[in-house]
């Protein structure tokens, strides 16, 4: 029999960096990475190509991928990680390249208004985008993954329609993406939406090419997460610490814990890994960074330790 | 078909208070029990009839619940609540049984040394007791409800025998239990683990006269409840809020918040009679009378509304 598996997407670095008020600087950013490369991480999400007026956090995205890759090349990170970066344009796939950054990452959303609130177009000139973009990115043999936003619901629509998740994800595969991430942007899905967008998914394209990404706002990403598993999904996007944050809901948590994921699958038996008390450990490191505790509840309360207190 | 449905167990007012470090007077808690009835709770824990010098977070039990009767009596609230109180002792069945209250609870523990801590008895000597409280209470008509923490890992002892949880919820049943309720005391159970615990329980015992209890110490609370809930659980304690804590791990989440629960069973269409938007005023009341934010995700964030922002 072959043990359980699944594969955990580390989006801290942006998806959490990206939503938290404090701007991290660039060496604490390499720091985190490699950090979270000695935890066990193999598929790590540095930073974004973005406006930086726009979404400081952000900015020196260029310098923490060159300064990860020159730890790689020294020897002081593993060499096997898959690194990511998000890009929203050509003109960000052109900064992307110059790192060298073997994958990239476009993001859409199955809302046409978050779309143009968000990023500034309607979801048909996204995909026009996403198209330019896969094509240089093909041709230099550069992978992309979708991210796809307001799957199981919108901040400003409410709820969204299935089938337009659905005809979404099938047109980004198409277009080449070898995954799409499926995202609870707003923390707002629950079990039974979960088990039903994925069973019209998996009619649509194999499962094997979808992602979880999930949000703790409402306290639901890990139920939600199980219940993607259960549906077949095996690759998860988590965020150490549960670092982010809602723009929707202030002071709300945001991505779901990069422990808590951790600590309920290894706890049944299905292999993530990442080693948890690197993670924990890691997690505290980067609470000092931000100069407050970051929302996981795990590394809280800490490990179960057997013994007097 | 009959719609699925799932009774919340509201503990908010016992095993949530007894852990908060501020005592919450006896008009706010009568306040609370209001409230709560007013969002349809239906079954309420209101106190316990400990030593007030080790519990002091419990004292005026009595108080509270002359107070929410008389309410009762003056139909400002409703009448088919069924309320309990915790009861450790004949002496403390002795002053449950004064308020007219017509249902008690019991609490035990799956570990040895957690037994001797918290209740100061081992579990043989635990079990004498309850015999005693319960002969009592069958006399008198009372119900008599159990509870049995620990049952996924003791913070003295580790790993529990799963056959030890079964063998004292078999027992406990057998002396006059209408319902054991298996306690993660320490929030750090997993899915797998739940699975397994509860398949072995319902080999012994009726499913229906098991409930859930779990706390979100690392997050987890929900994800067991809903493992729980596959595997044919249909009662669940909560706390509003996520009123409590961890002796264990200070500043920790305690129970799983009533309204997470009622969030993702409502989601799932699995009724649970509870009105969310009367909890969530609810918990942001307590938060004033607590003088801290309460720790539910959920009611920070909000319930899900489309529109600007």
């Amino acid at each position: 029999m072959s043990k359980k598996s699944v594969q955990i997407v580390e989006v801290g670095l942006r998806d959490g960096l990206q939503n938290e008020k404090a701007t991290v600087s660039v060496p604490e950013r390499i720091e985190l990475a490699k950090r979270l490369a000695e935890a066990g991480s193999k598929r790590m999400e540095l930073g974004a190509f973005v406006r930086a007026d726009w979404v400081p956090q952000m900015a020196g995205s260029k310098e923490v991928i060159d300064g990860v890759f020159a730890l790689v090349r020294g020897k002081s990170m593993p060499s096997k990680i898959e690194f990511s970066a998000l890009v929203p344009n050509e003109r960000g796939l052109e900064m992307a390249l110059e790192t060298g950054i073997k994958e990239i990452a476009v993001f859409g959303a199955a809302s046409e208004t978050f779309s143009k609130k968000n990023i500034n177009c309607t979801i048909e000139e996204s995909f026009e985008k996403f198209a330019a973009v896969i094509k240089v990115a093909k041709k230099k043999k550069i992978k992309v993954r979708g991210y796809l936003s307001c799957c199981f619901g919108c901040p400003f629509e409410g709820d969204i329609d299935e089938k337009k998740v659905v005809e979404l994800t099938k047109r980004l595969i198409k277009m080449g993406c070898y995954e799409v991430s499926i995202g609870d942007t707003i923390g707002i899905a629950h079990p039974g939406q979960v088990k039903s967008l994925f069973a019209k998914l998996k009619r649509a394209v194999p499962v094997k090419k979808l992602a979880g990404h999930f949000h703790d706002t409402r306290g639901t990403a890990l139920v939600n997460i199980l219940t993607a598993y259960e549906m077949g999904v095996r690759v998860f996007d988590s965020s150490l610490g549960g670092l982010g944050g809602c723009p929707y809901a202030p002071g709300s948590a945001g991505n779901v814990a990069t422990e808590e994921v951790v600590f309920m699958f290894e706890g049944m038996g299905v292999s993530t890994g990442l080693d948890l008390e690197l993670l924990i450990e890691a997690n505290h490191w980067m609470s000092g960074v931000m100069k407050k505790e970051l929302t996981s509840r795990l590394s809280k309360a800490g490990l179960p330790v057997a013994g007097p207190v």
